[in-house]
């Protein structure tokens, strides 16, 4: 049927208006590589935004998963993988074990490499369950996606961009190794940017930037650790030799979960956007919660949870939480699923599951206890609820150091903390008004934006799906090499003329002077012979 | 009268709503100290918008200006100086016949150099004459600002913002000498970001990096120049000892009107907001020049314009440039004040001026000549029209680099163009299909954005304006020294530590080296003595 405009110039206008909002209905096609746990979070936001604006999202996911599971809101193609659920959570609660367990430095040391290789394992293992399955591949093949969504902390999302020759978008917050760093060329001096795990704050002494600069050491030493398998695995899939730097330098947009109240200022690259506190967004709480916390009184609630990928605490230590909760006028919220410490006490109601965010939002919040990982965090912000932090693993130490160093909360050891270190701080957070007002301060920053961060994280994913990528904010820096980069043959060589200048310049001036010389010399012999 | 609030809920709600309107209404207070000229233009547009919101602006300027006129819009704080319109105009009419000029190299270069002397002084005259204008000083101490907004060209502003004791914004493309770049701590690798005026883009061969670090020596000796008497001035003012560097770098928020479409993407710091693209918002246009596009046929028109700073073109080169433009068959719109070359086709329309952005957008506009004033290629970008570019002074020449490296427009030397370059290059944008196509790319990336950039100034404003500042992005590169900065201490201690290091393993060695032979020795003595 062909389309005939009418030659009214309303009527044709109100046409053209009703067929660009039914080509904005039909959207693009965007593929979704998602990384598990607290990464889908909040990729799953920006994934609904993008699904209102009418595009169609296809998202492949393994069988066996933590948080990603089917569901109706997008196409989801599910990829088999050679372990059960059973033994994913299996190594879920060994996890939840090690985070607890006391030892020596070597030996807590050992654990965490054991845990890295264990886990790296895993996830390699996936990648290559998809990128080896062969329907799934020809069926991606054959969609003719506009562009790839993938979290850059594992590069399998990548690898298949490259292989559908597909420009691809990236969420993170950062890779662990600072291997963003490098790929975004990004500028990164050690002597203001606290190096990942340093515990460094932005103001160092003489001593700890010393410190950071060390921290480069073992950086490269995890990235090969963590990459080198998917350098091998990459180019065995696309049949040529790539790096996965190579390949994580050709991401079009990074849209990095960072927010300068909460993060260290520092430089940024164009194609960098900034969307931290991405997944602050309020539901209504439902009835059972709007009752507890209704019912907590005027001292209100304090809301408690080590995130889900802690199962289960030493009972010993979970007494001791226990003792110290009861300390406190507040109803406390504590989400947990590990066996009931026996003194729990009356003013703690544990739950399986519960809606974080929404009850942060509550004006009736006092405190917030939290492992630090940075959506939990961001939400704390977000809802100005001081907070009392007990790291568990990965980022989660910097992020505590830094609400630390911002006055808004105060951090605990979770190995050695008492229970009347909690009882402490928890008092502390919630009594001393300085917490409350420093949160509130950041809470205000925070929120003051032109434009909310899912809505800059939904346009810059379209943007892409749009225009096939963004050369234009690429930095011709991926073009040089290192010496290039430092302009290091630019120096060699302006030092090169310079001891040439130098060299001639002394040779003439010798040359002079033995012409001098040998002047007066003769002079001087003339003279003699004259006398003589 | 006190305010007594009622008790029904829903009429509370609605008090409280109104009362925000009307505090948002009151708004805040904010001081302006602009910089004449086409600088004006874009700190014009983010004053309105501030306006609409309810801010009360006041302006600080000079009695005599090219653009800044008294108006209803703002409260304009007038000063006066020790120079006439009539001086003021005179010296434009200097500037317009010196930048047509020929001559060697060493003479052009005196000449600018004489220029840059005559402006600068006419500049800090004026600064003097605002700090010591006790009346007017007195008033601005009284009327307790929110923020000051200036433009960092000159830093008289940032000087008064200090004196106030109140946060500041900044509005600019860049400081001519690179100064914006120390002030802001932002790394600006010479390797692959080019320097002002060097001709170089971001791609550069070995011989043109070699240039780009050489230019880094002009730039600071211009610097010097430029702002050596500034420092003067302000220590003298606030009775402390502190460089303009010191002071630039006090800014809360730089907003910088670039965008990568248009210059070669770089590093840019938490506090640089990039609002390039802002003077381009359309009105309507009026009957008069509607009537001109309108008659011009299906050839269209070609807009021209070297901005307000060239009065007057000599009268060769302006007969060179009609009878150019008499060789197309558009309509030519040519914004002139100078003697009417008698030449003049009948396709060329004088106009003293001309609503150039409104023009721009019209569907009729083929081409667009212009002298590359970054506000004049943002307008050319946003409305998709292709260039040819005749660069005056100042960065125009790198702008109009850009646009050629960008296969949207064409280039030509003023001095030295013929009738028939001017031709050629016009018929080629007008008839060559690929410029259209280059610059309807580069416009529909400009376009595609999440946030008008007008309204991204407006909010960093407010922003300022509500939090007295914005410390939370100020990197902490600011508290450290060149030094410190570029970790040399470190890099110096790690190479004692190493030198010592090794220094002693090579007397440890040495010294066992030594008893061994010393051992040897004796033995062999000893067993020598032994055989005897």
């Amino acid at each position: 049927m062909a389309l005939v405009f009418p030659s009214h110039p309303q009527v044709s206008v109100s046409l053209l208006l009703l067929l660009s909002v039914l080509s904005l209905a039909a959207g693009g096609k965007l593929l979704v590589v998602p990384v598990d746990g607290s990464h889908w979070l909040s990729m799953r936001e920006v994934l609904d935004g993008l699904r209102q604006k009418g595009h169609e999202i296809v998202v492949v996911a393994p069988e066996v998963s933590v948080h990603i599971k089917p569901t109706n809101n997008f196409i989801m193609k599910m990829y088999s993988v050679p372990f059960t659920q059973e033994e994913m959570d299996g190594s879920f609660r060994e996890f939840s074990k090690e985070a607890f367990a006391e030892g020596s430095f070597l030996e807590r040391l050992a654990t965490i490499h054991q845990r890295v290789q264990r886990m790296s394992a895993i996830y390699l293992s996936t990648c290559e369950h998809l990128l080896y399955n062969k329907e799934l591949i020809r069926y991606l093949e054959e969609s003719e996606f506009d562009a790839l969504f993938t979290d850059p902390f594992l590069p399998c999302g990548q690898i298949l961009a490259e292989h559908l020759s597909i420009p691809s978008v990236f969420l993170l917050q950062h890779i662990p190794c600072g291997l963003d760093i490098d790929a975004t060329q990004c500028p990164n001096p050690p002597s203001y940017i606290p190096r990942i795990f340093s515990g460094n704050s932005d103001h160092m002494n003489f001593l700890q930037r010393v410190k950071n600069i060390f921290f480069d050491i073992p950086h490269s030493l995890l990235c090969h650790l963590l990459f080198q398998p998917y350098t091998k695995l990459a180019s065995e899939f696309l049949q040529q030799d790539v790096t996965v730097l190579d390949l994580l330098r050709k991401a079009s947009i990074w849209l990095v979960r960072f927010d300068f109240v909460f993060h260290y200022p520092k430089p940024l690259m164009p194609n960098m956007i900034i969307i931290g506190g991405i997944t602050c967004t309020h539901k209504k709480l439902s009835q059972e919660f709007e009752a507890i916390v209704n019912a907590s009184g005027e001292h209100g609630i304090v809301v408690f949870s080590l995130g889900s990928m802690v199962s289960e605490i030493p009972m010993k230590k979970a007494m001791e939480i226990a003792d110290a909760l009861g300390s406190v006028p507040q109803t406390v919220l504590w989400r947990y699923t590990g066996e009931v410490p026996p003194n729990l006490p009356k003013n703690v109601k544990l739950v399986k599951w519960l809606p974080q965010n929404d009850l942060l939002a509550h004006p009736k919040t006092r405190a917030f206890i939290t492992h630090g990982g940075s959506h939990g965090v961001y939400e704390g912000i977000c809802n100005a609820v001081p907070m009392v932090i007990m790291p568990l693993f990965g980022d989660q130490m910097d992020n505590a150091k830094r609400v630390e160093s911002r006055g808004a909360g105060l951090t605990l050891n979770i190995l050695e903390m008492t229970s009347k270190d909690i009882s402490d701080a928890l008092k502390a957070v919630i009594n001393d008004k300085k917490y409350k007002e420093n949160i509130q301060r950041l809470s205000e920053l925070h929120l003051d934006r032109p434009i909310h961060p899912l809505d800059l994280a939904v346009h810059w994913v379209e943007f892409v799906m749009r225009h096939k990528g963004a050369p234009h904010l690429r930095p011709a820096a991926h073009d040089l090499n290192w010496i290039q980069y430092h302009s290091l043959d630019v120096f060699a060589f302006l030092l090169a003329v310079v001891l040439l200048i130098l060299f001639i310049s002394v040779k003439c001036c010798m040359f002079c002077c033995r012409r001098c010389c040998f002047k007066k010399g003769r002079k001087s012999k003339s003279g003699k012979s004259k006398t003589h």
